[in-house]
């Protein structure tokens, strides 16, 4: 077992790159590790190891994810492994790969066996299983957290380079949290459901446990496309944040670690080093939230679990853990009124959780309270349970996408603290980089391995995500009587900076409000021109461009540091007429000088 | 009673604007017509007259509806009126006029009453109230159709303007058919339906009737504005259609019209009109879209009925209509797992349904499929009622807009057809214009007035609508290089003309492949360039923009006849280098002449 060898998957993309590992030679690694791993409870089935080598020999390296081993958390169908849901009798061999796996293996991705889970995702703690508990990689009297138990402990452990979750509740964040490893939790929809035994259909969502944000993000994007076989697919319709966002955090009053001091501690030191990263800190009004994150257990959502096997389990009550047999088939006794009620509470609990929405980017909270130790939680299965799910279950039910990052260790008992930034459906790209730049900030070695979190990935995805980055000039500018239009638009300030050198400012005859004309002078050695670039979708940018008056124009602008973004030109004609303030340095001095425009 | 004062919308602020009519004559009018109107059961409440004629009084012309006339349904708010639902015993006077009323008063329009209807919204015939059936306007045999029946009747007989009603199930399209007039049905959620009570909460929609696609389009679009405080409030994000659509109609053996073989006539004579206007006709699978219907009183949604009123006609079942009361409170035993499950088959047939929405633009069906006597109603009212809904019933559970307009009239018994256009949610101002070239080809007079169905509007809605017009002046053109750079986005070529005589074109230096650059030069008196003008959505706009590059921006060009549109400009630099081939009229004869770019 060689400790030294990196599996993150940019890492393993690399060294095959630079041709000093083989797939082979990593598939071996990984099956020498797993058999050495001491916790018996991480997997459910492997992949033969001759099998895996097979696949790592037939080398595709064009293709984004070759020879990477990853694990699938068993209630995901994939060939040639049972799929059980953590119940063995529920067992079935499924005739084809999950709408995700099989993305995923035709990238390359190997995948190498199939983890243990709470049985049918039913739970946050990684104990619900006949299997045993899949026990964290710091402490095995320590839960690893569930439902996604083996999954994350997999990642962490060093035993492969990435695997696959499912999240209702949290089931995709706190076992990352619990194990030191990011835990990407994408927008419903994005990543197919076909192939996956349902939880809560309406809310269940396929995740990613990685090394880095980076890493996660890219299998992400792996595994996502519209899936037209799968009612709940939806096609990815990206949305920006800020670069340097406003985050929303937890009031003083809010914060609930169950008495966990340490924890309250770690929360506050995120906190901090968020802000030492740039980033604005606002406390928001939890409430609403926490009211629809009860929704999910005390409301109808419960019955979703009931339709989905609630019927196997009356049929076989023995061959379910009896804990989860409780929570899906006792309790629900609601009507349809009931059911209904519940989606109208939840409707206007998200209008009212829309107000936080307006004043911050991002929330940023501790991904669970505190961690338990196994004992404990077996004996007291449910209330420990829902104390871990307090800052993770309404996110489904408020269509949120959610990235779960380390955030640093106990001193008391050396288990990981982590957090998770929280944003609204469809951002899932930009808050995978707020979280890179947070995890850098917060965290050391990856999981329990010796591996550094890896260094920031060049960032060049606007064009791929749909998003234009727009430099404005004049009367757009922060403060300015047009900003309105930019904002209205849902469009973010990204960052102030200049122009190259050979760019002209002129104030133009007879606009209103007043407005500076850009244009290019090649040759000429000025300053640069003060400009602001907000990022918008395309559809935003289109119709900004189209209430652009004559003669103005949208063209492209050379900035400072020889990037270029969209941004205005003027039709030559007006130029010649204007005034040259380009001495300025840019149309707020203009303006602060309280020169009259000429009409 | 001036039989010859036309009430449309358009037609009376065309007269006010002209000061052929004022505000107090029309209202002088209305009442006077009301007096007449030999129905009894058309009306729940009216305003005084003498109230209605001060609003007159306050005359504000720039207002967008200003002393317009019109009919509000007895389940909505506003002030100075009981709101009822046709239930006296469940009367409340309200304290502020619904979100949507106050929008139209608010825009000058001036209340007349409050009509009768279906007691709470639930049915499709108009005979389910204490206060008697509304009757059609062209047979008092005849039942109106409802549930807004009095709101129908109101504008059919030249009462009003214009009227509001609700649309669950096809309440604000069904009496439109029944009366000859226009019947608006949006999108869910851009008519807020706060102060609105509830039928099926998460289908209601406030609809308009009027005589003409115009006048409720105007009305809509007044009435429509995002509610914050609505829980169920969308902001428009709209959507274009095809200019020339293709329209899904019935296969023969899905045509159901209850042995009514005269509208089978009308139906397959409103498929021809189409075909006539050059829209293009396909047979789509009814099959998943039947099936939606039939969730809407055989699935869980009954169960809203009950949220909203069970408890009051539990509490007063002598109060309330028997067979409303039945439908609310009879047969819902489902519990929340067939809710859940109620609300997955919705979903797994509206995937199956886009399939058809791949191959039509909208669907044009019958309203309904037949119009029953008022006697034959009373002696078997739910299953005749839920004939009625056979084409209606799906449009709300699959988040459609729709339309309803006059098709026709049976010879045998002089009673009107009527045909409605469907498509996807937030096209409803295209689904209007469509209407309107369907209504002029189809009706004849507006409901049982003398005025005919008036001439289109002027259309110059692409700003609002979200389609942007681009003119095109070289390597964009047809059949030149880039011209799949439109034709990809699906931009359509609207049409060939030149710019305004004052642009000069040049051969820009070092372009690949070669382009032009265009620049104005006020004064100057040239024969203007050729361009192209093609129409693509802003989304598709912003893409095409965001790939433009340097020098080439995107500002306003003008063109030929005065008109504007977006366009190619350059920035002054490259057109400083470049050739000027103004002379050659167009970039399409630079590259016909061969002359090779100079780099």
């Amino acid at each position: 077992m060689t400790t030294s060898m990196d599996l993150g998957v940019l890492a393993l993309l690399k060294a095959y790159s630079a041709g000093t590992l083989t797939p082979e030679q990593v598939i071996h690694e990984v099956y020498d590790r797993i058999e050495d791993y001491e916790d018996p409870a991480v997997w459910i089935s492997l992949t033969p190891r001759y099998d895996a080598l097979a696949r790592a020999q037939k080398v595709s390296p064009d293709l984004p994810l070759n020879g990477i081993p990853f694990a699938l958390k068993d209630n995901i169908d994939a060939l040639g492994h049972d799929t059980t849901a953590a119940c063995p009798d529920y067992a079935y061999r499924p005739d084809e790969d999950a709408f995700v796996v099989k993305r995923l293996i035709e990238a390359g991705a190997i995948l190498i066996g199939k983890t243990n889970m709470d049985q049918f995702a039913t739970g946050l703690v990684g104990t619900r299983s006949p299997h045993g508990a899949a026990r964290c990689v710091f402490d095995k009297d320590y839960i690893s957290g569930g439902s996604s138990s083996g999954s994350a402990v997999a990642v962490a452990a060093g035993l492969v380079s990435f695997s696959l979750g499912t999240d209702t509740a949290g089931s995709g964040r706190v076992p990352a949290a619990f194990n030191n490893i990011v835990g990407i939790k994408p927008s419903r929809g994005l990543l197919s459901t076909r192939g996956v035994v349902p939880a809560c259909r309406s809310l269940d969502c396929v995740t990613v446990f990685a090394g880095s944000c980076a890493d996660g993000d890219a299998v992400r994007r792996v595994a996502e496309d519209f899936d037209a076989q799968d009612s709940w697919s939806r096609p990815m319709t990206p949305r920006a944040l800020a670069d340097q966002p406003t985050l929303g955090i937890l009031a003083p009053e809010d914060r609930d670690f169950c008495g966990d001091n340490e924890a309250a501690q770690l929360y506050a030191q995120a906190i901090e080093r968020a802000k030492s990263l740039g980033w604005t800190i606002r406390e928001f009004t939890y409430k609403p939230f926490k009211e629809v994150a009860l929704l999910l257990y005390c409301g109808p959502w419960v019955a979703e679990r009931k339709s989905a096997i609630g019927a196997f389990i009356e049929a076989n009550p023995s061959a379910c853990d009896p804990t989860v047999a409780k929570i899906v088939t006792g309790g629900v006794d609601l009507d349809a009124v009931a059911a209904f009620e519940g989606l109208y509470k939840l409707k206007d609990l998200t209008r009212t959780c829309e107000r936080e929405w307006a004043l911050v980017d991002a929330l940023l909270l501790p991904t669970a309270p505190t961690q338990y130790k196994v004992e404990d939680v077996n004996t007291d299965p449910i209330a420990l349970n829902a104390n871990l799910g307090l800052y993770t279950n309404f996110v489904n039910l408020l269509d949120l996408a959610a990235v779960a990052v380390p955030a640093g260790f106990r001193n008391s008992n050396a288990l990981p603290f982590g957090v998770t930034l929280i944003a609204p459906a469809f951002t899932d790209s930009a808050l995978a980089e707020l979280g890179d730049a947070l995890h850098r900030a917060l965290g050391s070695n990856v999981g329990k391995t010796h591996h550094r979190v890896p260094p920031a990935p060049p960032i060049a995805r606007n064009a791929e995500e749909g998003l234009v980055d727009l430099a404005v000039v004049g009367a757009h500018l922060t403060g300015m009587p047009l900003n309105h239009q930019l904002t209205s638009l849902g469009a973010k300030l990204i960052r102030t900076t200049r122009t190259a050198k050979d760019y002209r400012l002129y104030a133009l005859k007879g606009t209103t409000p007043p407005k500076p004309g850009l244009s290019r002078d090649p040759g000429f050695e000025g300053k640069g021109l003060e400009v602001e670039v907000w990022r918008l979708t395309r559809e935003a940018f289109g119709t900004f461009t189209q209430n652009v008056p004559p003669p103005l124009a949208i063209g492209s602008l050379e900035l400072k540091n020889g990037s270029w973004a969209k941004g205005f030109v003027c039709e030559g004609y007006a130029i010649t007429q204007g005034e040259d303030i380009t001495s300025l340095g840019g149309w707020r001095n203009y303006i602060k000088h309280d020169v009259p425009p000429k009409c």
